[in-house]
This record gives C-alpha cells, structure tokens and sequence, in this order.
C-alpha cells in the first residue's frame, strides 16, 4: 500500500469536531502534506487549513483526496458520493477510513477506472492473519489505553514515539487504526479485523524485536466501552505490553456514543493489568496522559496535579506538556 | 439460509476428535439428520455413525455435504477439494463452517456451478450490523462462559434450552458458532464478525423479547484464552446476560492450542461478573456445567461434588447427568 501525497482532507458534513478525528490527526502530525480541506455545507469540524476546491486542490499538488471521518459503522453517506466521483475526475485517488469498501460504490467503481485512479481502504485489512499465539516475543512494547474512545490514545502514542526517540531510545508507533496508518504509511486497522484474529493481528503489527527495542502500540476502544472492549481485549493480549499509559478526558460524562458512565482512571489501570497479564505477567502502569483541551491552563495544571497525586504516576497533556516525565520513567524501569 | 436436510457428515483426515467437535455436535443433537460420515485415509476422529462414500450417501437421502470441523484458522485444507467436488458432481450441496469461503476455491465453485448446486458458508455473517450500544434490553438472557474453548459451552446451552422448556420455561437455544447454526437454523458465528461488531453482533442475536422469555446464549472462547478472548468479551457486553454458567474440563492441562496455564473456576466467575456487569449489573453465576467425559463415573460424580461444595453452586456434567439443578436454581432466583 502506497498513497500518494500530498492529501486533499475532505471532512463532508460530519456533525462535530470529532467525528474528524481522522484527519485533524493526519493535519496535526503531517501538516506539510495537507494542502487544504473540502467540507460540504452543514460541515460543523474545521482542520484549521485552508478550504478548497477539488479543481484548487489539483492546483496546489494534491495526489490523493483523504476520507478523514469516522462515524458509528463508518459507513459512506450517500451525498459524498458526488464529491469522491468528481476527485477521481480531476485525476486524484481516493484515500478511505471507512468501513465501506470503495470499490464497492458503482459509481465510485466506474470513475477510477475510467481515469485509472486508484482506491484505498485503510481500514480494511489485505492481510490473512493467523490467530493470537499469546507467546512471549524478544522486544518492549508499551500501549496506550483509555477510560475511552476518542480521547488521545492515539496522540499518545505518536508523542511517545517522538519524546523516546529525543531521549534515545530506540521506538517504533505501530498503527491500529486508519489517522496512524495515514500518519505512518503502515499498520493494521484492528477493529476491521475478523473477531477470530484481533489478537493474532496484534501480534503481527508488532513482531519479535531486537531486546531494547520498544513498540509504541497504539490502543483502541476501552475495556470500559460497551460496544468495542472487545477490540481493546484481543489488542491488549496480542501487543503483550509491558508498559501501559492511560489516557484521559477529564469533561466527557458519559462513554462516547453510549448513555454509559466513563470508569475512573484507577479502574482501567487494575483492569487493564489484570487482563493483561494472561499474555505478560510483567505488565505496569508507566503514566497518565489526559486530554486538557476543554480546560484553560491553569484548570489544566490543577487537573493534571489532582491525577498525579491521587495514583502517583507522571501525569501530563502530551499535546500541552509533552511526554518526557513518562519516557524518563519508562527509562528508570526498564 | 436454508440448509437442505439430511446431511453427510465430512471430517476429513482430522488430526482428533476435538478438531471434528462440529460434526460430533451435530451428530449428538440432530443424529436423524445425518446419514453417515465420510472420512479420508488417516483421520483420527469417528462420529460414531455409519462410513459412508459420496454414493452411498446419495442412495441414503443426504442432500447436503456438511463439513464439520474446526481448525486453527479455519483454512480449508487443499487435499479436501476432490471430495468437495466429488459431492457436488453428485449432485449434493455443500456446507462449510470454516473461514475460507467455499466460492474463493476456483474448483470448487466451477463444480457448483456446472452442477447448480448450493455453497454455504455458515461461519461468514451475511448481515451488517451495527456497533454495539450496550442498553438494556427486554427479557431475560443466559450466556454459558468457560475456563477455555471446547468445553461444552454449546451442549450446556443447548441442554439448558432442553431443560427449560421442560420446566416450562419459554426459552430460546441462539447459536454463536457454525455448528449451532447447523443445529438450530439460525444464528451468528460471532468469531467472523468484524471485531468492531462484536457486541452488536450479540445484540442482533438476542433482540427484545417478553420479560419472561430466557435467550439462552452459546458462549465462545474464554476470557482467559489469549487467542480469542476479545471475541469472548464482545459476546458477553452485548448478550448483557442476567445469568451465566461456567463450562470446565477438569483434566485439561493447557489452553487449547496454546502453552498458557488454565485460569480457576472461581477466577472466570470473577472476571465474567467483574466484565459483565458494564452492560447488566444483576449478572450472576446460577451453576457449572463440567466436561467428565475423560473420568469414570465415580470420578466424575467425586469431581463435582469438589466443585459443588468449593463454590455452592449447582454443579454437573449435562451430558452425563442433565442441568435440572440448574434450571431450579433459575426458576428460584428470576
């Protein structure tokens, strides 16, 4: 799989902020390959890039126009269909997050072929996956984990990549979701896995290492999530972390999409060892890192304090604070 | 879905009987259905009933070749193509509960087609679901859960439903796997179910029902089996059971498949109310269901007496002994 960049990010009318998590993370971690977004009317996210035109984008080099949304079942809206068919037109591939299959549009079908444009699906894997072994490899890995969805695992993970990296270490982010394979050109979309082979999937995203090498697994879901701690489970199993960080939204009240309670941060910490260690019995709590956009910074500051003292691990906003005082610790441990 | 009846029973040259548990099952709870079965030179497994060529069984009535078994992947095995297409030229269909689609082998789907025969493929949902959302549902539900795979999550389930009826209770077997789809008609194999669709898969497969009616739900897998735990978890957040019964083999040594330790009885109790009670708060444990199919009958009967008393609960073997004990234990508490 090669997508061509730079990326046209077209973001449709999704109805808030985070249903475009997918490509404000490509804008925020790749901006240089972002030459501007597509939003329809109604659009309620906005990348902070300039808005244009598919005929602008071709202008300003675009080689591929990036599906950036997610939306419950990540089905395709039937009236962005025009907008991908006039992509393929103007002589763009297709770049597509989302559970439906490009392909699998008539429309979308008949326009890449009649311009020789391809398509991608991200997130769904090309790969026959055996199932989990659940035998220990050589190599660290360390995996983010969350009181929820959507609240920074991902982030997380790519910051701790960058901060291990700066500190020496020898890290590699490994992809499990469609924003971190367009971040990082590979990986798997775990939760379009078939159920069987979640946790062999882990383990083939992060195979044997070299012994100081640390895998940075990015985490999915919750296992306080209704409807997808199953996903969280089998990763969990299949990565072996040694190393865990919890990831936080201090303002969200009830678990995204669901009229569920979120669970506090010391519940998915004895949760997540306590699953964890049927596949490494070494597993442990290296960090806190909570998503503090909603609050101004000295909230911040004093959310951050609060956590740090009640569980007595480093606790910081990665995109305020960066991820130092966790990778030293991560450096004290192991 | 319409699988024609009788069946001829293929297990092929399975390496034990373990790997031909589909057709075993089948056999135990449908014997009327099946004609005979047609095994290659080396298997290791025997239904018990007649040996039967492709012929023979035409002369026998059989309209549907089943294969029943399971393996590791459920990858179709290249030397069983001949006798696929042997049954098809003989004009049966063919029933498959492996992942491999029966269509994607070219042989095996130009055979059907010259011979306008059926190809199923019970283990891939042919249904989209949606995610799962975790609300609470009308009626009552039972899920069996086991210490690994292969413990008799299916027969208790089924036993169960057996039982409840007779006590007069309105109950329903839903089948979460190949072989009690075959069984029943109509189900889910929840382990082919994209993972992001776990538990929505499981709320599909128990929808509403009367307060008083009892979903009586397969289980799949273990929470403590590194391989397919995830799939485990999924399945009980969306059955959200007010219920369970745990399955044990008392003389297994490993996990099935893999080299890890067995967890307790008493640790799946914990960990399946621990998890089952994000999506119902009232789950319990009404009773234990144990494979003594390995010991004597005065081994058997010592062993669940251990059980029983170490954690007073309904304890028995429902091949063996029947689950009536379970079923008073139902009926006083709901």
């Amino acid at each position: 799989m090669q997508i061509e960049k730079p990326y046209l990010m077209f973001i449709g009318d999704v109805a808030d902020q985070l249903a475009a998590k997918t490509a404000a993370g490509i804008v925020d971690w790749r901006r240089d390959w972002c030459v501007g977004q597509l939003r329809l009317p109604g659009c309620k996210a906005d990348l902070g890039i300039d808005d244009v035109g598919i005929a602008e984008a071709g202008r300003r080099g675009a080689k591929t126009m990036v599906i950036g949304v997610v939306n419950a079942g990540g089905v395709l809206p039937e009236h962005w269909i025009r907008s991908i068919v006039e992509a393929l037109d103007a002589g763009l591939d297709v770049a597509s997050g989302l559970h439906t299959r490009l392909e699998d549009v008539p429309q979308i079908a008949e326009a890449a072929s009649r311009n020789g444009r391809q398509l991608f699906n991200v997130r769904i894997p090309s790969i026959n996956f055996a199932t989990g072994k659940g035998t220990k490899r050589t190599g660290l890995r360390l995996i983010t984990v969350g009181t929820d969805c959507s609240v920074g695992k991902k982030y997380t993970a790519l910051a701790l990549e960058r901060e291990m990296r700066e500190q020496g270490l020898d890290a590699d982010f490994r992809a499990t979701g469609q924003t971190g394979i367009f971040i990082s050109g590979r990986g798997v979309a775990v939760d379009a896995v078939v159920a069987d082979f979640i946790s062999g999937a882990a383990e083939w995203i992060s195979p044997a290492a070299d012994p100081s090498h640390w895998d940075v697994v990015e985490g999915q879901g919750s296992l306080f999530h209704p409807s997808f701690a199953g996903v969280t489970l089998g990763l969990l199993h299949g990565s072996q972390p040694d190393a865990f960080v919890v990831c936080h939204e201090p303002t969200r009240k009830t678990m995204r999409g669901v009229p569920a309670a979120l669970p506090t941060i010391r519940q998915v910490i004895d949760a997540t060892i306590a699953s964890g260690r049927l596949t490494n019995p070494r597993i442990q709590c290296v960090g806190i890192a909570v998503n503090t956009q909603a609050l101004d910074e000295a909230a911040a500051r004093a959310c951050l304090e609060e956590i740090a003292a009640a569980e007595g691990l480093p606790t910081t906003d990665p995109v305020r604070f960066g991820v130092a005082e966790i990778v030293k610790r991560v450096k004290a441990l192991f």
